[in-house]
């Protein structure tokens, strides 16, 4: 069995400690000149794919053919709408606001390229925010969490006891849906 | 406000890091005296809560009343039948055969005692494993996570990914439900 090296396009280091859960060492190479739409004609699907897509491909100039490259790209959307990371606290307060007491989804669009061929698949989890008070959504933002996070809360931190339940995969939610990515690289005959 | 000293009625180190991620700082006390039930006639809910109540009971009379104290007991159901920690590998085996595409269900008591008061509460969720190939279960035995986990198997470790979704509170299957566990605080007006 070869070692294989393992590549992920993306920022987080959420992404690389959820890849480090199943075993899998990867070097984080950031996809800086990549630009992330925010908005795309057409669904949300389209837009996470359009994201995880080229973060993928950007980076994939850098690597070897050999190497195994995951991107990732996650975005929260409420009632048909994209919740993005807040960029200051009252952006963040009123993201929480919208969430409390509603059901939300977490899309995830995966890719994984390997040995010239590509594999894409989008994850959807349901998250059912509880009701929440005025000084219940103060005391979270003062916890520091929000800012750099997509909607706003983070379900790995103290953002666990914001939500009452969900509906399909966790990891998904933290950043990187790992049943998934495993089943990817099932397929692609990597391990 | 006064700075809270919390108790953990719990042998689990797991447990302890959970509260942890929600800013508790617990001292762990195991209940080492209280024998757990794995049977008892009645229902499952019964079982886990004359556990939790156990654990609980023992602790309190080496913690004072002004202490928060905190019990669970952890329980994997399938299909009316109670998984508990496998003895062996091939118990552990035959469980996660028994486990793999289908859904079973993890059910946690909590207990609260602070000032002469009592909570109870049980949280149930459903947890729904993917087909599972003989060397697939071979591959996460060698993992070596199951020997100490009821259903012989850990969802926050490599079992992410023999899990297709859940449906409920993804902490309680780690052995610990924040959300209701945060809500029984609130109702005893910890904090």
């Amino acid at each position: 069995m070869n070692v294989m090296n393992f590549i992920l396009a993306s920022a987080s280091p959420r992404r690389q400690m959820l890849l480090r859960q199943i075993g899998i060492e990867a070097t984080i190479i950031k996809p800086d000149g990549f630009v992330e739409k925010t908005q795309i004609d057409g669904s949300i699907k389209a837009l996470v794919r359009f994201n995880a897509l080229g973060k993928a491909t950007f980076v994939q100039q850098q690597v070897s053919a050999a190497d195994v490259l995951i991107a990732a790209d996650t975005i929260v959307a409420f009632e048909g709408k994209i919740l993005g990371k807040p960029q200051n606290r009252i952006k963040a307060q009123e993201m929480l606001e919208c969430l409390a007491g509603k059901m939300h989804h977490v899309i995830t669009c995966l890719v994984v390229m390997y040995k010239g061929q590509t594999e894409v698949a989008c994850v959807t989890t349901e998250v059912y925010f509880r009701s929440l008070t005025a000084s219940e959504i103060e005391d979270y933002l003062a916890a520091g969490e929000s800012m750099d996070k997509a909607g706003a809360y983070g379900i790995q931190g103290q953002g666990a006891i914001l939500v009452e339940k969900i509906n399909g995969c966790y990891n998904n939610v933290v950043g990187l849906p790992l049943t998934c990515l495993y089943k990817m690289l099932n397929k692609l005959e990597v391990k």
